[in-house]
C-alpha cells in the first residue's frame, strides 16, 4: 500500500448506525423495532441498486421513504403518515458508532484529510453529520447524488479523485459494508473493511488490505510507525 | 393493454422454485435447509445486481457458487467441496410450481410464442428446462449472458424484443420478483406479477398491469373472453 495521504469514509453502517432508529420503530410496534429497522435497511439498500441498474434514479431520501412503505406493507405493521415522516427524519439524526467523534479526531490530527462519500444526498449527509457535531472532522461531504446513481458503480467513486483532487491510490477508502467495500477495492481504493459485528465479506471477487473491528483500531493501525 | 402475441418468462421463482433446494440444504445441516436456502437465494440477487452495477460481471453459476460460499461461512454452516457441487448442482435441476406444467400447455394451445428470459447462463436455463421436460413449450429460451449484465438492466429486457422479433407492448411479461416486474414495466413491457406468498409488491414506482396467484390464474384471464 502506498502512503496515504487521505481517507474516504462510507457513512452509513460505517461511520453512523443505521440501526439506531430501532428504538423509533420500537415505539410505533413494541418488540418489533430490530425486525423492522433491519428490512426497512436491507430494502432500502436493494432499491438503490435497482434503481440504479434500471436507470430510474430516485434520491436516497426517496429510497429510505420507499423501503419504509414497503417494509410497513410487508411485515403487515401500520405506520400513519406521521410516523413514516418521523422515522425517515430520524435517518437524519443517526447516531454515530461510540468509538468514532474520538477516532476521527485522531486521524485528523494526523495531518490526514478525511473525507465522506456517501449514497445519502447532500441534504441527508450534511444532517447527519452536524446533528451529531462531526462537521469540522470532514474536508469534504461527497453525495452519489452528483452522478445520480448509486455506489457500487464506478462513477460515484470517481467523484472521491475529483472532489479531493488526490489519485485514488492515496486514498484509503473505510467501509463497515462489504459490498461497498468491493466495489472501492474493483476500483482501485486500498481498503480497509469496519467488521464489527464479526461478519463474513462478501464473495464479489475482492479482499480488503486490512480489516479492523472499530474505528478506534483504524488510528492505531495507521498511527503505528510502518505506516508513516 | 394491446393485443397479447407472446409472453416472455422469468425462470428463478417463477416458474421454478428456487427453495426446492431447500431438502438438500437440509441434509447437511437438518433443520437449517430453509434459513441456508433463504440467504443463499438473496446473496446470489444482490451478487446479480452488484457485480452489474460494479461492471464486473460472472456468470450466474459464478454467483450462486459465490452466495452459497457467503451463506455457509456466515451461517457458520461448514459445507465441504463436495456439498457445495451438489447444492450448485440442485440448481440446475429445480422443480417447477405444481400448476406450472399444465398452464404452460394451455398458454401454448392458445397460440402464444412463449419464451423465458433469466439472468441464468444458458447452461443453466436449458437444465432446469430439459430436467423438468418442459423444453417443447418454449420458443426461445434467452440468456442475460447474451449481454453479460443482469435484470433489471433495460439491454436484458430488450434481448426479448430482439429475439422474438415482437414489439415490447405485445409482449406479456411475468415474474413473480416484484423488482423484475418493475424492471420490466419500466422498459416498457405489460406486465404480470403473479403473487404466490402474498407479498407486498416493491415500492421502485411502478405498478404491474395485473396480478395472479398462480400460472393457472394467469391462463384463465388471458383465456378470456376479453383478452381475445
Amino acid at each position: 500500500m502506498n502512503h496515504i495521504n487521505g481517507i474516504v469514509f462510507d457513512l452509513y453502517g460505517t461511520l453512523y448506525d443505521v440501526h439506531s432508529v430501532a428504538r423509533l420503530c420500537d415505539s410505533y410496534h413494541p418488540g418489533r423495532g430490530r425486525e423492522i429497522s433491519a428490512v426497512w435497511r436491507q430494502k432500502q439498500l436493494e432499491y438503490t441498486w435497482l434503481r440504479s441498474l434500471m436507470g430510474h434514479y430516485a434520491d436516497f431520501e426517496q429510497a429510505t421513504y420507499d423501503a419504509l412503505v414497503f417494509t410497513s406493507g410487508q411485515l403487515k405493521l401500520p405506520l400513519d403518515a406521521a410516523a413514516q415522516l418521523a422515522l425517515c427524519n430520524a435517518y437524519l439524526e443517526l447516531a454515530p458508532y461510540p468509538e468514532v467523534p474520538a477516532a476521527l479526531g485522531r486521524l485528523q490530527a494526523m495531518g490526514l484529510q478525511l473525507a465522506i462519500l456517501s449514497n445519502g444526498s447532500p441534504h441527508s449527509i450534511h444532517s447527519v453529520v452536524t446533528q451529531s457535531g462531526l462537521a469540522a472532522r470532514f474536508s469534504h461531504l461527497i453525495s452519489a447524488d452528483e452522478v445520480r446513481i448509486f455506489k457500487p458503480h464506478g462513477s460515484v467513486y470517481q467523484l472521491a479523485e475529483d472532489h479531493m483532487k488526490r489519485d485514488r491510490s492515496e486514498l484509503l477508502f473505510v467501509s463497515s459494508n462489504a459490498w461497498d467495500a468491493s466495489g472501492a477495492r474493483h476500483f482501485g481504493f486500498p481498503v480497509c473493511w469496519i467488521n464489527r459485528a464479526g461478519n463474513t465479506f462478501d464473495e464479489l471477487g475482492q479482499s480488503p488490505d486490512h480489516v479492523v473491528g472499530g474505528l478506534d483500531q483504524l488510528a492505531d493501525w495507521i498511527a503505528a510507525p510502518r505506516n508513516n
